[in-house]
């Protein structure tokens, strides 16, 4: 299962795909005990960059990534893995995936309707 | 066109999907004159972080990416980018896909056939 963690401060990238409908949901980076932790529970688990920290992709919001399949690049730096969303969306502005803006005439537009009420899910 | 090029040292990530299949076929990186470039060209070009040099996909192979469509995810990041792959496949190593190990009971395995014999197309 040797990942290279090296090459990028520890994390390698990862790419969540829909199992079912292959949309791309988002991007996120996992470090080596977020990538065991994704394969041994079967949650998709990340390295928050931000906030410094494991996450565990729907600790708070309940939506959680049910891993169907990981697969790894040929430099082995970056994985990507095949999810069933649990809940409306895995992005926390309310849309089903973060790429939800698409350039238009030099523009970011967003291309997207939100499937839940973020202010709903993230109760602060 | 803003992107969050701090957050990685100068680089946003860039997931590249064939815009028929939907597959993921390789993750790379972008700084901000790859980016440029790639929307003004319409050419997938990237940064190669091992070279250190802007990078035109297929510059060697001649299998270049057209852009098709670009999408960006909500902290703006990263990229998604659609393509028309032009040529067999996207992998140095003859696959289509640069994901063509997947992970099987804690070992990486090819799952995946050769599209073409890479030591024809990047010849010495």
């Amino acid at each position: 299962m040797t990942l290279d963690f090296a090459k990028s401060d520890g994390l390698v990238t990862a790419v969540i795909q829909d199992a079912a409908t292959n949309r791309v949901l988002m991007v996120g980076y996992m470090n080596e005990e977020a990538f065991r932790r994704t394969v041994e529970t079967g949650f998709a688990t990340f390295w928050s960059r931000s906030r410094k920290k494991l996450w565990l992709k729907g600790e708070s919001s309940g939506h959680r990534l049910v891993v169907k399949e990981i697969s790894t690049d040929c430099d082995q730096d970056a994985v990507l893995v095949k999810v069933e969303s649990q809940g409306p969306g895995v992005c926390h502005e309310g849309y089903q995936s973060c790429f939800f803006r698409t350039l238009a005439e030099g523009e970011w537009r967003v291309t997207d309707k939100q499937t839940y009420d973020p202010s709903q899910v993230y109760q602060s």
